[in-house]
Formats: C-alpha cells, structure tokens, sequence
C-alpha cells in the first residue's frame, strides 16, 4: 500500500472502533484511536499471518496487551476479512466472539488480555518458542499502552527478552500520554521510556504514531535488528482524528457521544481490503510434530524409604522429559531446592532460567503452551502467589500449564512463615477449570507429575522440603479426582482423618494410637483437591458419620473447604471438624511447626478423641 | 570510627553470621558476609536510631530486602548492644525473635522481608511518609540482594521512588554476583544496574563493598543527594573472607562446615561495640498526634434510592478523610472507577496516585501504615491479585491495612472476565488474620468503611460497579462477624438464602417468587465473610435444616466456603448447597451474566425448590 492509502486504512480503523463501540454502547474508542495508524502498518505491511489457518507455525504473533482496544483489534480483523461488518457490530454482546476484552474464543488470539501488563510477558514466552525451540522465524509483535510500563511485569519481561536476544520481538508502546483518569508520569516524553528500554538492552526506535511512514520504516528497522528486542515508542494521541475527544481528559473508556459526526469528522466509512502476507514458505505445520515420544520411565521407590515429594517431582519432570520432547522447563531461581535442576541438567535446551521473576516465569509458560509445547513452572509454593493475575489471566486465555509449588506448609521449618506456602490450595482451587493435587510421597508425586501432562487447563502440584517415607508401590495408580484410603477397619470405622501431603504420615501415626485407645479410624489420603473424589468421601461419611480433615496450610480454602464443598449438593452432610494452620508460624524445627500449628499427629488424635465422644450413637 | 576500626566491625559481623548459623544449623552466612562491610559503615556512621526507643518517629529505617541475611542483621543488632551473645545463638530456635527472616517480632523491624524484591517497595513506602507526611527527616536504608534485582516489584519502586523525588531514601545492593542456584544474569557488571536505575531517575553511586572508605563516602554522598533517591551498587564477594566460600557456587544458604576454621580465618571473634547515633534533636514523638479528628460524618442514603457501593466508598472515604487527619488513600490508576477520587479531590495531600502497579500500591500502604497512617488502598478486586504475594507479607508484617476491591464479579457486565473479580473472596479469606467484608447497599458500605478503621490486620471490602437499590436506613449498625436477616417467617421458613452484595438483591427477588409459590424462605445478607456470623447461620440451619449459598465468586474460597467452615466444628451440619460462577463469562449486560453464571432470582428460586423438594420432612 503507498502511504496514503495506509493512512486511509489508518482512519477506516478509527471509523469502525467508533462503529463498534456506538453498537455495543460501551468500549474503548479513544484508545483504539491513538494506536490505529500502527495497527495499519502492521497489518499491511508487516504482519505474515494465515486468518484462515490460525494454527499455523510459521504465523507471525499479534498481542494485543492494552486489550480494551479491542475494537481496533476488530476493526483490523475485518480489514484483513477475517470477521464481516455484521460481526463487528456484535461487539461486546451476549455470545459474540468479539468480546470487551480479547479472549482465545478468537481463533486469532492466543491468549487473553486485559489486565495490564501481560501482553509483553506472553510475547516473551511466545517469542522465546520461536528462538530457542521451534526456530522458525515468525515475529512476535505485541501493542502496549504507555500506563500499563508502570507494571513491575514489564520490567521482568523486558530483561528476559533481552537476555535471550529475542530479535524475533518488536514491542510497539502507544504513547499517548493519558491513561484512564489522568496523564501518565512520563506523558509524551518518549526518551523516558526509551532510557529505560535501553538500559534493559533493548534497541528503541522513537516515532511520530500517526506518521504512517515514519512508523513504516521503524516495522522495518525492528526486523533488521539482530540480537536484541525492538521496542518502537510511538507519540500519539488518544481519540486522533475527532477534536471533541483528541488529547483530553475525560473520555477512556466511554464510546464517542456524537458517533455519526465523529464518523463523518474522519472522512466517513471506507471499505479497504487488506492482503495480510501469508507466511514465509517452508514452515510447515510439520514442524511441530514428532514432540511426542516413548513410554516414560518414572523413578522408582521402595516403600519404607524417606524421599522428599520434592525430589521425586525432580526426578518425575526429568523422565518426562526424555520421554516427551514437548516438555519444557521453568523455575524462579530455586531449582537446586525445588529439584527442577535435575531437568535443567538433563534438558538444558528444554529448560528457562527465570531468575527470580515469577510474573515472567508463568507468562512465559502461557507462550510456549501457545506453541505447543507442555511448560512445567516451579518455585516455592508461597512465592507462586507472585503471579496470581497471570495464572487467572492463564484460565482466561484456556492455557494448559503445569504449576508446581514447593516448600509446603510450616513443615519446611526454621525459614519461618515468608518461606511457606499456606495459601497456595487456596489461590490455585479458585482458578477457573483448575486442578489441585497434593500428594504424600515419592511414588505417588511421579505417577501425578506423568499424569497431569494430559490435563487441561491450570494443573498444580504442592511438594514438600521433608523426606517422607515411602508409603505407596511404585505401581500403585492414582487417578485425578481419586483418592486413598490408607486404613479401614469397614463399618467399624469411628471416624475418618482426611489428610494430603506431610499430613498423611501424621494421621497414619494418630490412626495407630487411636486403635491403641480402642478407637478404630479411617485414613483418607485425599491427593486430588480438585477434583475431589465424593465417593469416597461418601462412603466415609456413611460409615463414621464424622470426617477430621488435616493439612498444612490456612483454613480457608485447602483442604477442609475442598471436603465440606463435597458434601453441598443439598444432602444431609456429616459432622465435620478441621485442623489446619491459624497460627502465624516463626522459627522452629518441622516437627515444632507441625505441633505449634496443632495439625501433627498427637492434635489429630485428641481432635478424633473429641469428635468422637460427642457422637451421641444412635 | 576509623576506617581500620570499621574494617574490624565488619569482620565481628562475619564472625557473628557465621556463629549464628552454626549454631540453628542453618541460615545464610555467606549472603550475610558479602554485606557485612556495608552494614558495618551504615551502623556505625549514617545510621541513626535509638533502639531503646524503636517507635520514636526521628529514627531512620533499616529495611533488610535480603530477609535470608539475617544473620547479619541479629550481628548488627548485636554489636549495636540491642541483644546479647546469648540471644543471637538462639537464631532459628522455637521461641526465638531471631527468626529465620527478620519480623517485626522484633522491635526494631517494621515489615517481614524473606519474599525478595519486597523491602524496596517497602521503604519506599516508609520513605513517602517522611517525604510527604510526616515532614521529619529520618532516612531509609534498603539493603538488597542483586538476584532479587529481576523481580518487577524493584521496578515499580523504583519509578514511585524518583516520581515522588524521595532523597530520604538510599537503596544499597549487595552485588554478590551469585544467586541461589547459580550466577545472576548480570555478574558483578554494575553498570548495568547503574543503567537501569539511573534510566528510572536514580543518583547511582558504584563502589567496592569492601572498601570501607569508599561505602563510607557513598552514603555520605547518597545523603547529600537532593530530590532523587540514591542507590549505593557495590561489588562485593559472597562468603567474603572465607576462601572455603567465598566467591563459589553451592554455599547459598548453607552453614559453614568448619565454621571453627573460618571464624579463625576471619580473625577470631571480636567486641566492638557501636554506639548508633541517635537522631536528630527537636523531633518529638508527638509529630505524629493529633491524627483522629471529630466525629465521622458519614454519606447517608435513602432506602429505595439506587447507588452503587463502590460510590458510597469513595464517598465515605472521603468522610472518613475529613474526619481523621491520618487517614491516607491509594488507588492503581482506577480511581475514577473505583470512586477513589472523592478522596482524591478532598484530600490531594493524603493521595498516593499508585499508577497502574499494584504490588507497589499495597506496598507503600505497608510502609505508611508502619508510620502510623490508616491506608485505604483500591483497585479492581481482579487487579489485586496483582498484589497476593505482598497481601501474604503483610500479613507476616503484623501490618493493618484497608484493601477496597471494585467490580466484583461477573455483574460488571460487558467487560469481560478479565476485569471480573471472582478469586479475590478465597485471596483475602486465606491471608492470616484477615478480616473480609462484603456489602449490598450504599449504607452499610459506607459503615462498613468506617467499622474497619480500626480493626487490626489485612482488612478487606469488596464493592460493585452496578447500582443496588438501598435496603438499609443510614442509622443501621453492622458489626464485623455479624449478618443481616432481611425476610424471615420463623420457623415456617423451609430454606435459608446466604448471600452477600449483588446476590442479596437477587436474594430477595427470588423470596417474592417463592412466597408465591407457598415456599416461605429466610434471607441472610452475610455481609461479613470473614469473620463469619455463626449464630445467625445456626439459627437458620436449625429453623430450616437446608441453606442455599448464592455469590457473584468462584465456587472455591468464598461465600459458600465460608458458610460451610461454619458448621466444622463437628456439629451435625445442615443441608448446603450453593450457587456460584462456574462458568468462563464473556461479554454480556450485568442481568445476562447473573443469568448465565446461574446466581439470578430465577436460579435461587429454582435451586430452592429442588432443596425443599428433597428435604424428607421427618
């Protein structure tokens, strides 16, 4: 396209984010503005992507980080034909795919923005697939605003970026110097941003936004650099186009009043065709293929010896690994505690240092999942809180990734309460479509970590720091949503201890003193949270009637909650009770922790002693 | 002292570090040793802090972000004469203040490190109140690892700590060049910090940490640097001063094995003793009175009347702002929609403009709140998980701030899921000693608003875009841990409803219905999650044996959880069930997604019947 039709393409897009957010009565116009002469370069000029084959390897990558411009996003979408004019007008209706916010239920979309910050993380990851793995030279290109720089997540991306010398990467930053209720620190100052960048080893290019060439030749400029990400700071205006809106305070957010005069302001609707250039030939879809190998060769243990479940996850994620040539690996600078380093050692080209940046660590477990490939991510249970938004962002953008927190619970010891993970069952059963496991030894934390490879959404596993013994066969099977019942005495069964993890050992302990007293119990070892296995749960309650659930972790949405949650479907429920930790732990040894928490084994046995006593038999 | 005489110092807190750890058999000797020379200088001649008086307000602020060198700290605290030889072997012992990573179980430390790349935010924080508030000029010392240089959290400080020009602040970073598992991306390369700080408007000062002289002359420098905050980067060796150590891999928080041998290499043990400065003369304690003002005069609302509760919180916010003079407020760049702004525009001068950074927003809470200001800090409930990982800390911190989510849940309607808080209930019920409040109308918000002023710990209020009708007179009291019978028929009732905020509306549509339908029910308007109102529910539970929980949340951690925890404590429990958001919502008005997440009146009724029906009458 010569420049003045790209600047005629520039204003179409300015025309139908108006449109779209007039029909929808809601949406972001102005911010769709300040970026529509960037959206059209990229489109007619730069992008390579197949609308009609999504999926294709060789596709360049388009993230939309300020994803309530989403109606430009659209508007570029239909420039290019991919969605008609009818569809844009759906815009932010019940059961449209052009939702407030881009979701994955795009095809085009890899993954979900709208919370800040996250779209330069995500085209990390991505672009990081395409550098080091796939090495198939798609670009990553992916729009920010100039408010969300403020996030801390930028800044772990934009190291990362340059310390693997993604060249591959052009970050293009919408400086239009309002952010949603006022301006922004650095306003136009486009050096700000630029110092920064370039201190983080980025090669940054300082544009004028709506100078439809200038941007050109800066698309072009990113694509030559080699060795390092490109960042292109581009001076706009919000609401360009329509002086009623252009520049000032007051309208992010809010469709333009006047859309037929604003419309009319920017030269009416135009009807461009963009040919979006398909992708280099000779990337074939092929490509990806052959990610899957052997069988995998799990560790094997002998019961009655002491592992960590740490250690196995390490020696589990290394099997795997040989087996499966799409596995990767990512850790937050702990992988000599977490084990991850055991893969690190065995699949050092599979493995992504994240130093201790667990934002970035997820984000990019989320971009390489968006290639294809089955991302494991580790740090400290306690530490993983770190990326919450970007794991709810994860369960938006339906990602399949493997989370596993170490260092569980007060039974890590003397490093006291910031090193222990006591709210992680809690963050991770909330996550939509997650699944939670926890499991009690070595045998078992292998079988789990083979198995939640082939799960959808966000998997996590919570490993402990102790050795615990052995308790389960190295060919013993434990289904997702099952669970273990460790002892039984049938219908004789006074009570049930439900417990996972460090708290399995401790009730198999209290269940031995509890027959001592004449008290016969059942041990569940529930290592599924989520799902939960009712059945099981059922039969127990069935048999008790009273259920003590154990765990090493706060008592607000572990373990206990997982268990009442089984019992609301409206039944009558049986009598339950919960230890958990309410105290607020310092310094002692794991066995101190466990005590002062009351959740070891001499607490379970006078909380059944208790329970019990006030079951009135019938 | 001279410089040889410091050199010494230096070496004693080595000595100590090394004892320390030898004694708990565990601990972090060599990341103490890389800093002992810093924190020799900065005892013995910037700092100033009378320990016998920690609150005193002209004292300076020592923030140890490297919360892992704490062996050096208690050596500090140790030679400053503020514990004995005695007490410094109890390091990691039950019972011990000396905890793994420092807490303010001790006097002198205001805020838990121990979760990297939180002490900067901190400071910062500590060091806006001194800047803007408080007017005193104490300084604030930040001592930082290097690794945790990567977390995004460091960034967001850094640019809050040039934007609000905070020359009362002097970061030092401890660059040992070695991490926990290995070599940071950057080695002992200080000019790439220098870069990167001096890109976000930092004075940087680069020198060798083990010369004396020179850390002396760049803290002298740091202090006599104007309107912009310093950083002092100084290479240093990690296990400084014990060859068996020093400078290599694998002795990251591990104990020397002949910690004999090497507290004889460093020179033996030694019994300086510093007397710490105290600070300055003519700051009295009393700068700090006079912050509670007169009575709080608070909005007030007719029943009837449509408000949304996120605008009574801003309303009586900025009530409560003009009430008491040390109530301050934050807001992630937002303010407009969370209503932060009434305070805002009422009080600039007690208004932190956050930006779009969340972690830094709740960290500056955390500082100020140690300074004796009442924070109120809001974003999006989405957003602040933003933040988890700090919440956790602040917790550890013993910290009492107010936290305001807006937007909850899938009734914000078009916007999509990524702007829907719907984990935020189960994030703020899990934080130890929270406290978790979630209102209907305008009203009770802004009572709830002034109630949790003064409670202590992590208080949370979550409020709603849309408006709700006003069901409560302004006069109505609303204690935490307490709920609301809205409709009740005694003991006709068949079912309870337990709802909170926008299902409370819904709540009472659906009782009408089912009135009709010869189904008389009760309505809870459980507005208080965490504590919850167990009598209340008890009477429910025995007045109609089945309750039916309804929240705009995820199914796990919230209301539903919270109602269930209620009844584990081994009494018989009632029928439950609950309606929750189990879907991905997309775009859709507010009444479309109620209808779609099933938590409208039409599932409450329909859900109810289904309850009733199944009850077995005896």
């Amino acid at each position: 396209m010569h420049y003045e039709e790209l600047a005629e393409l520039g204003q179409q897009l300015r025309v139908d984010a108006v449109r779209a957010a007039d029909a929808a009565g809601s949406g972001h116009p102005t911010s769709s503005m300040s970026a529509a002469d960037l959206g059209a370069v990229l489109l007619a000029h730069h992008l390579r992507f197949d609308f009609d084959h999504p999926e294709h390897p060789g596709n360049d990558r388009f993230v939309l980080s300020k994803g309530h411009a989403s109606p430009l996003l659209y508007a570029m979408y239909k420039a290019a034909g991919a969605i008609g004019d009818d569809e844009l007008l759906t815009f932010r209706e019940l059961g449209s795919r052009l939702e407030g916010h881009p979701t994955p239920r795009l095809p085009w979309v890899d993954s979900a923005t709208g919370s800040l910050g996250q779209g330069l993380p995500v085209g990390v990851g991505i672009a990081m697939a395409g550098k080091r793995l796939d090495e198939i030279p798609f670009r990553v290109y992916v729009l920010s605003g100039d408010s969300e720089m403020a996030e801390g997540s930028v800044w772990e991306a934009a190291e990362a970026a340059s310390y693997h010398q993604l060249d591959n990467l052009t970050l293009i930053v919408d400086v239009n110097r309002l952010g949603q209720r006022g301006p922004t620190r650095e306003g136009h100052d486009l050096d700000a941003y630029a110092r920064r960048l370039h201190a983080f080893g980025w090669h940054t290019i300082e544009v004028d936004g709506h100078d439809v060439e200038d941007v050109d030749r800066a698309f072009a400029e990113a694509r030559s650099t080699i060795r390092q990400p490109t960042a292109i700071l581009a001076r706009t205006l919000k609401g360009k186009g329509v002086k009623a809106v252009e520049d000032q305070e007051g309208f992010h957010g809010k469709p333009i009043k006047d859309a037929e005069a604003a419309i009319a302001e920017l030269g009416g609707p135009r009807h461009l065709h963009v040919e979006v250039r398909r992708p280099e030939q000779g990337v074939s879809q092929s490509t990806l293929g052959g990610k899957s190998g052997g069988e995998v060769e799990l560790p094997r243990y002998d019961i009655g010896d002491e592992v960590a479940t740490r250690t196995a996850y390490g020696h589990a994620l290394e099997a795997l690994g040989t087996a499966r040539a799409d596995v990767v690996a990512l850790d937050g600078e702990v992988g000599d505690s977490t084990r991850t380093e055991f893969f690190a050692k065995a699949h050092p080209d599979r493995y992504f240092e994240s130093f201790i940046a667990e934002q970035q660590m997820v984000a990019s477990a989320v971009g390489l999942q968006s290639r294809g490939y089955l991302p494991y991510a580790c740090s400290f249970a306690a530490f993983l809180t770190r990326a919450h938004d970007f794991l709810r962002m994860a369960a938006v953008s339906q990602a399949g990734i493997n989370m596993v927190g170490s260092h569980a619970g007060v039974a890590i010891g003397p490093d006291g309460p910031s090193q222990m993970g006591l709210e992680d069952l809690a963050m991770f059963r909330s996550i939509h479509g997650s699944t939670v496991l926890y499991p009690s030894d070595a045998n078992q934390t292998a079988k789990l970590i083979a198995t939640m490879a082939d799960l959808d959404g966000i998997r996590y596993l919570r490993t402990s720091r102790g050795d615990t013994p052995v308790i389960y066969g190295p060919d013993e099977t434990f289904p997702v949503g099952g669970s273990k019942v460790l002892r039984t005495h049938g219908d004789d069964d006074r009570a049930a201890i439900v417990a996972a993890g460090v708290t399995v050992h401790e009730a198999l302990k209290a269940a031995d003193t509890l027959e001592e007293y004449g008290i016969p119990v059942r041990v569940i070892d529930l290592y599924s949270l989520k799902p939960v296995d009712k059945d099981t749960l059922d039969d127990a309650a069935a048999a008790t009637g009273c259920l003590l659930t154990v765990e090493d972790h706060h008592p607000e949405g572990g373990l206990g909650d997982a268990v009442a949650e089984a019992f609301a479907d409206g039944r009558p429920a049986p009598r339950l009770t919960r230890l958990a930790v309410r105290n607020l732990p310092a310094s002692a040894s794991p066995e101190e922790q466990l005590h002062a928490a009351g959740i070891d084994a001499e607490a379970i046995t006078a909380a059944v002693k208790l329970l019990v006593e006030r079951v009135v038999t019938p």
